[in-house]
C-alpha cells in the first residue's frame, strides 16, 4: 500500500466516524486513531487515554482481558478472580459432578476459597496476553522459504514451518503460550504471546437453568435472561509464578483487573467489549458470500440437525447416556442455530447484493488507481480461480472432516493414528496441534472422553456421516470404508457393521486410549483393534484431504494478501480504514448500549429484568428457574440490586458492539474500566455479521453483572464474594 | 337481580369507562349506555348515534354485517359485494380448484361480473340479521315445560324443544334461518332471525401465498403480512328476493353496506369491529379455568399434534392426498396453535389467580348482599358439584367424540345412522343439526367429502383416535370397538383391521353416501357395508355420550343462570357492567388502533406494510410471495396506496378490539362507517383473551384495506372491483 498517499486521503477524509461502533480493533491498531475518533470517545464518557488501553508493550487496560477453553474472559478482583459465560465453564462444571453432587443442575457455590475447586477440561487454563510483536518479515520476508516456495503447498509449509520455529523459540520461556496469528489473510504476521496459567479454579456457577435460561429457545435471541456467567478463579505457585495445581498455591494477583461495577449500565452507555473474538469474513468476495449462503451453511445446518435428532433419539429413554452426549448436543445445537441465522441473515441483509457491489466498485477503481500495481489488478481473478477449483471438491471434504472429528472411538483411533504419525517427525514439520507442547491437551481429550462415553449414539451419529460422506465420495470412493462397510452404503448397513466394531474395540478402555496416544505406529497395526485398523486404513484419504487444504491455504497466500492489500487502498481512498478479520487475538470494540428494530414493526429495548424472567416461566425447561431464584423473584428480594425503572434485578442488555464466537466472556467495560456486563451472544438478526456490520442490526447480547451480584450475594448468601468482586 | 338497587349503583358509578374497548357487546345492548359513554366516543370521532347503529327493529349500520361460512363478513358495495377472509372463502377457492385452475395456488380473479363462479362449500350462504326478539319467557318462563322439569335431562330437553319450536315457527317465512341463542348461560334467551341468501359467488381471491402468507408460522403472530380477504358477491334472483344460483340472477342490493375507505388507518384512530364472534368463557369459575388450563387444551394439543403427525406423514410423497387432507390438517393445525396459545397465556397472564381472586370478593359479597336470594348464595357450591361429577368422565367423552368427528369412512356411516334415528322422530324433537332443515347441508358435507376423500390417511387418524378412545374407557369399556378390534388395542393393531374394512366399505363411493343419508334404520343393517356395521355397532355408546352431555347442559341451566345473575349484581355493584358471553351473534367492539408490549423489552408497532412483507421473504413456503406480488413490492409500485410513514403499502394493523373466534372476516370500520380493513386473528399473547379480556395485551390482528385495493387493482389490474369498493 501507498503509505503517503493513503494518509494523505486519510488526513482529508477521515473524521470521527473512523471510530465508530464497527470494527474489532487490535490493540496496536488503536494508536493510529486520529485525536477527533480519541475526542468523541471521551465526550461519551471514556476516562483513558490509547496508551491506556495498550502500552504497546503488553501493559495496559486491555490486559485485565483473558482466554480460558476457547473463550473471553477477564480478571475481576486483585486476588485473580475471573469472569466468564457459564458455557465457557460448562465442562469444568460437568466434569466436576457426580450423580450425588450435581452442579451443572444445582449450581456450584464455594462458601470460602478453600471450597474452590481445579477446573478441569476447556477452563483448566488461563492464558494472559504478554507480548505482541510483528513477524511479518520472518514468515514471509524477500529471503523467505515463503518466498522461494514454487508450489501451493510449499508455500503454505513455508508460513507454518516459519510459525511453528517462531512459536518455539517463543515458548522456551517457561509458562509461555505463543501463537503467530495472520492479519489481512496472511499480509502480516504477528507473535502473540500468552502466559499460561494451569491451575484454574471453580468459585461460583449458577444452576443450569440460570446459566442456560431460554436454552435453544432464546440462543441468539432477544429479549433475554439468561444468567450467562461463571466465576473463577487463577492460582499460582507461592512464588507467584504459573503452577500447576496443588494445595499450595495462592491465589494470583493480576497486572490489571476490571473492577466490577456497582451502578450497572444504563441505554446511551458508552462500553468497550473486549476479548478474543474467532472468525469474522469481512472481505469475502461476492462468489465466497454465495457459497457460504447456498451451500456450507445450508450443508452445515441439515447435518447438525440430523445428528442431533440422531443423538437425542439414541438417548431419549436413558438419562446417564443423554448426559455424555449433552456437551456434544449442546455445540451442535449451537453451530446449527448458528447456521440458521447465518443463512437468514445473509438473506435479511442482501448481504450478496451489497458485497457485489462493493466488489464492482472495488473493480472501478482498480482499474483506474494509478498507485495499483499488476498484481493487484489481477489478484481478483485469480482469487477466483483459486476458489472455482476448490469448490468443486468441497462436499467430499466436509463429510470426511465432519467424520474425523465425530467424538467416539473413531475419534480416539484417529488421534491415535495422526499422533504415531506425526511424532516420527523432527517436532517443527508435525501438523498444528500434534506437537510435543499439545500431548497434554490431547491426553486431558481422552480422560474427558471417557466422562463422555456413549457408544450406541455416537454409533448410529458415525455410521449417518460416514454415509454421507460415502456417497459425497462416489466419483473418488473412499477405500477404507468400501473394504469396511461393502457396498451398502446405507446408514442402517454402515451402523450394523459398526456395532460389530463396537464389540471388539478396546477403546472403552481410558488407559487403552491414552496409551495409544503415545504408541508408534507399529504397534497400532499390531494391536489388531476394530477401529484402529478402521482409522489407519482412513488415514491416507484424511491426509490427502489436509493436503488438499494445505495446498489452497497455500494458493490463498498468493492471492488474498494482494487483494486485501489493494482493498485496503481502495478503502482508505474512500475515507474508510480497514480493521483485520478476527482471528483468536485480543481486540477491543467500542460501542454504546443500544436496543434496535429487529423487523418491521418491533422495537427491542436495551434491557431486560427480573419482571421478563417472570413473564417466561414456564416451570418446564427451558423456562423453569430454579426455586430460590423464584422465590426472591416472586417475593420482589431484589435488595440493592433493583432498577426501579425495569422494576426488578437487570438481567440482560444488548449494545452495538461488533463481536462474534470467541467474544464469550468478553467483559464490558465501561468509561471508567469498570466491568458492568459480560457478552454472551448476538441477536439473530446479526448472527450473519461474520460477514458485514450492520449498524442497524449488529447487536450483542449481555448478562448484567447486576444479576450475577444478586444471585451471589441475595440468593446464594455469598457475600465474601460479592465485596471481593466489588473491591471492598 | 335487585333492578332498582342495581340502577341507583349504575348511575352513582359508572363513568365512561363503561364503553371501554372491553366488551362484545350485542346490538340491543347499546341503547343502554350513559351519555357520557356516548359522548366520549364521539370525541374518538364516532359519527353515529346508538339508533344509528342498531334501530332494534333490524336495521341500522351493523346490518351491514353478515355471516358467512362460520365466518364473519360485510357487504361492501351497493351491488351486494362482500368482504370476508382468505381462510373463510378457501373452500369455495378450493373446491373451484383443478390441477389446471389452480385457484388456490395462483388465486381467483374474475375480470367481469361474468366470470364471478358460484361459491361452493362452506362459504355459499350469505346469512343477514333481519330481527332480534326476547323469547325467555317462552323458553323459560313460569309456565314452561322448563319450569316444570324434574331431571337435568329434562330441563335441556325442555329448552331445546322450545328452542326448535320457536325456530320452526321462525323459519316458515321463506329464506329465513332462525336460531334461539342463550344469553348469560341460559338467563335470556333472543330469537335471532337471519335472512338466507344462496347465491354467493366468488370474485376475487389472492394466491394461497398472499392469503396465508406466513403460513403456521405466523399464526397467532405479529407483525403480520397476511393478506387474508377474498371477495365474493351475493346475488338474487331477479325478483330481488334469495335465490339459489340461477343464471338469470342479479346482484342483491343490501339495505346496509360499508364503503371501502380510501385513507386507511393509522394509530390512535378508532375503528368498530362487527361480527359473530363465537364463544368466549369470561365468568367461569376458577375449577374450570383450572380444568382448562390443565386438562382441555394441553389434551387437546396433544392430540391434534399428533393427528396432524400422522396425517402428514401419510401424505408426504402423495401431492394429491396432500391436498384432500389439507383442509382438514389446517383446521386442526389451527386448534392445536390456539390451544397452546390458551395454555400459555392463561399462565402467563394469571388468569387462574385473577378469577380465583374475583371469586372470592364475590363470595364475601354474595355472604352480605342483602339482595341476593338464597338461590344465589347457594349457586357457587351447586355450580361446583355439578362440574366435579363431570369432570370425572371427560377424558372418555373427548376421544369418543373426537373419534365420532373424524373425517373418513367412519364419519359418513356414522352420519346415515344418526339420520336414520333422527328421522324417526316428529322433526322438532329431533336433535340440533338432524332436522329437516339440515339435511342439505349434510348432503352438501358428503358431497365436499368426496374431495378430500384420502383414505390411507384418514384411517391412520381413526385408528390414532380409537387406540385413545379405548385406552380412555377402560373402566367402562365401548362394546362396538371390543368386538370389532378385540384385545389389542394399539394403534398399529387398530389400524390392521380398519384397512380391512376399508377394503371392502362401499362408501368411497359418493352416490352410495347420499343414498345412507336417506336410509331408513333397516337399511342400512341389511346393507352390511363394514363401516355402517361399525357405526351402527357403536351409535348407543355415542348416544350415551350425547346423553351424558345434555344432563350436563341440564344441570348447568339449574346453576349458571343464578350464578350469572348474582355476578351481574355483583359487577353492577362495583361499576362494571356485565355483556354477555360471545354464543356467534351480532356484537360489535369499539377499539382503537393500538400496539402492544407482547413482553418484557419488546414493543409492537401497530401497522406493517410491505416492506417488512419483503424482510420475511424466503422465496420458500410459507414465506414465498407470488412473483408478481414480489415484482411489484421490488419495483416500488405501490400506486396511491403507499403510506410514506410506512414505506410501502400498509398490510396489517392492530387494534384493542374484543375478539374471538367467529370474528375472522369482521370488518373494521371507522367513526364514519368505512371499512378500513378485516379482522383475521389474534396476537399470540391473546389467545387466552377467551377467559378475560387483558387491557396491555388484548389485540386483533386486521389487514389493511389499502392492501386488497392495491393487490385488486395495482397488482391483478381489477380497476372496476376497485372502483366498486370504493363507490365511484
Amino acid at each position: 500500500m501507498s503509505g503517503r498517499r493513503a494518509g494523505v486521503v486519510l488526513a482529508l477524509l477521515l473524521s470521527s466516524s473512523l471510530l465508530g461502533d464497527e470494527g474489532q480493533w487490535p490493540p496496536d491498531q488503536l494508536a493510529s486513531f486520529d485525536a477527533k475518533s480519541w475526542a468523541a470517545l471521551r465526550a461519551r464518557g471514556l476516562m483513558f487515554s490509547p496508551a491506556d488501553l495498550w502500552d504497546g508493550k503488553g501493559g495496559g487496560l486491555l490486559t485485565g482481558t483473558i482466554q480460558i477453553g476457547g473463550c473471553s474472559a477477564s480478571f475481576a478482583s486483585r486476588d485473580g478472580l475471573v469472569l466468564t459465560n457459564h458455557h465457557c465453564a460448562f465442562d469444568a462444571i460437568q466434569l466436576a459432578s457426580t450423580p450425588e453432587r450435581n452442579y451443572v443442575r444445582d449450581g456450584f457455590v464455594a462458601k470460602t476459597r478453600a471450597e474452590e475447586i481445579p477446573a478441569k477440561g476447556g477452563p483448566s487454563r488461563a492464558l494472559l496476553l504478554s507480548r505482541i510483536e510483528d513477524v511479518t518479515e520472518r514468515v514471509r520476508g524477500p529471503v523467505s522459504a515463503f518466498a522461494a516456495a514454487k508450489t501451493d503447498v510449499e508455500r503454505d509449509a513455508a508460513v507454518e514451518r516459519a510459525k511453528k520455529e517462531i512459536v518455539a523459540a517463543c515458548e522456551k520461556t517457561p509458562g509461555a503460550r505463543c501463537q503467530v496469528a495472520s492479519f489481512y489473510d496472511g499480509l502480516a504476521f504477528e507473535l502473540q504471546a500468552q502466559t499460561e496459567y494451569p491451575d484454574v479454579r471453580l468459585v461460583y456457577a449458577p444452576p443450569r437453568a440460570v446459566g442456560e435460561f431460554g436454552g435453544e429457545t432464546d440462543n441468539f435471541r432477544w429479549p433475554r435472561h439468561t444468567g450467562d456467567f461463571s466465576v473463577l478463579r487463577v492460582y499460582v505457585g507461592p512464588d507467584g509464578r504459573p503452577a500447576p495445581y496443588a494445595k499450595e498455591n495462592v491465589p494470583f494477583h493480576p497486572a490489571r483487573f476490571f473492577r466490577v461495577s456497582e451502578k450497572g449500565v444504563a441505554p446511551g452507555d458508552l462500553v468497550m467489549v473486549l476479548g478474543y473474538p474467532g472468525r469474522t469474513q469481512r472481505y469475502l468476495t461476492a462468489s465466497g458470500v454465495r457459497n457460504a449462503e447456498e451451500w456450507f451453511y445450508p450443508l452445515r445446518s441439515r447435518t447438525y440437525a440430523d445428528l442431533i435428532a440422531i443423538l437425542d433419539g439414541a438417548t431419549k429413554d436413558d438419562a446417564d447416556a443423554s448426559l455424555r452426549v449433552s456437551t456434544h448436543v449442546k455445540s451442535l445445537a449451537n453451530v446449527e442455530t448458528n447456521a440458521r441465522g447465518q443463512i437468514e441473515g445473509l438473506r435479511r441483509n442482501g448481504v450478496l447484493a451489497r458485497v457485489a457491489e462493493e466488489e464492482r466498485r472495488f473493480a472501478e477503481w482498480l482499474a483506474k488507481a494509478p498507485s495499483a500495481a499488476a498484481a493487484e489488478r489481477a489478484a481478483p481473478k485469480a482469487l477466483e480461480e483459486i476458489l472455482a477449483k476448490d469448490r468443486a471438491r468441497q462436499e467430499r471434504r466436509f463429510f470426511l472432516e465432519e467424520t474425523e472429528r465425530n467424538p467416539g472411538f473413531l475419534f480416539s483411533a484417529l488421534q491415535a493414528a495422526r499422533w504415531a504419525e506425526e511424532r516420527a517427525k523432527p517436532d517443527l514439520e508435525r501438523d498444528a496441534g500434534y506437537q510435543q507442547r499439545d500431548v497434554a491437551r490431547a491426553r486431558d481429550r481422552e480422560r474427558n472422553a471417557t466422562k463422555s462415553l456413549a457408544p450406541d449414539a455416537q454409533r448410529k451419529a458415525l455410521a449417518y456421516l460416514i454415509a454421507k460422506a460415502m456417497k459425497a465420495s462416489a466419483g473418488e470412493p473412499i477405500a477404507a470404508f468400501g473394504e469396511t462397510f461393502g457396498r451398502d452404503a446405507s446408514a442402517a448397513a454402515i451402523e450394523k457393521r459398526l456395532a460389530q466394531l463396537d464389540a471388539s474395540t478396546k477403546l472403552a478402555d481410558e488407559s487403552v486410549r491414552l496409551a495409544n496416544l503415545e504408541a508408534p505406529l507399529e504397534t497400532l497395526k499390531a494391536s489388531g483393534d476394530s477401529y484402529v485398523r478402521l482409522a489407519l486404513a482412513l488415514s491416507p484419504d484424511l491426509a490427502r484431504v489436509r493436503t488438499e487444504r494445505k495446498a489452497l491455504a497455500g494458493a490463498l497466500l498468493r492471492a488474498r494478501p494482494v487483494y486485501l492489500s489493494a482493498l485496503r487502498e481502495f478503502r482508505a481512498a474512500n475515507g474508510r480504514l480497514l480493521y483485520p478479520d478476527a482471528n483468536s487475538t485480543l481486540r477491543i470494540s467500542f460501542a454504546e448500549v443500544k436496543g434496535y428494530a429487529p423487523r418491521e414493526a418491533l422495537l427491542a429495548e436495551p434491557q431486560t429484568s427480573t419482571k421478563g424472567l417472570l413473564e417466561k416461566e414456564t416451570g418446564a425447561e427451558p423456562f423453569a428457574s430454579p426455586a430460590r431464584v423464584l422465590a426472591a423473584v416472586r417475593g420482589k428480594r431484589f435488595g440493592r440490586w433493583e432498577d426501579a425503572r425495569l422494576g426488578g434485578v437487570p438481567i440482560g442488555f444488548l449494545s452495538n458492539a461488533d463481536t462474534t464466537g470467541g467474544n464469550s466472556g468478553s467483559p464490558a467495560v465501561n468509561g471508567k474500566g469498570e466491568l458492568v456486563g459480560l457478552n454472551f451472544d448476538r441477536v439473530w438478526e446479526n448472527v450473519a455479521g461474520d460477514f458485514g456490520w450492520n449498524p442497524e442490526r449488529s447487536r450483542n447480547v449481555m448478562v448484567d453483572v447486576r444479576y450475577a451480584l444478586w444471585l451471589i450475594g441475595d440468593v446464594d448468601g455469598q457475600a465474601w464474594l460479592v465485596d471481593e468482586l466489588l473491591g471492598k
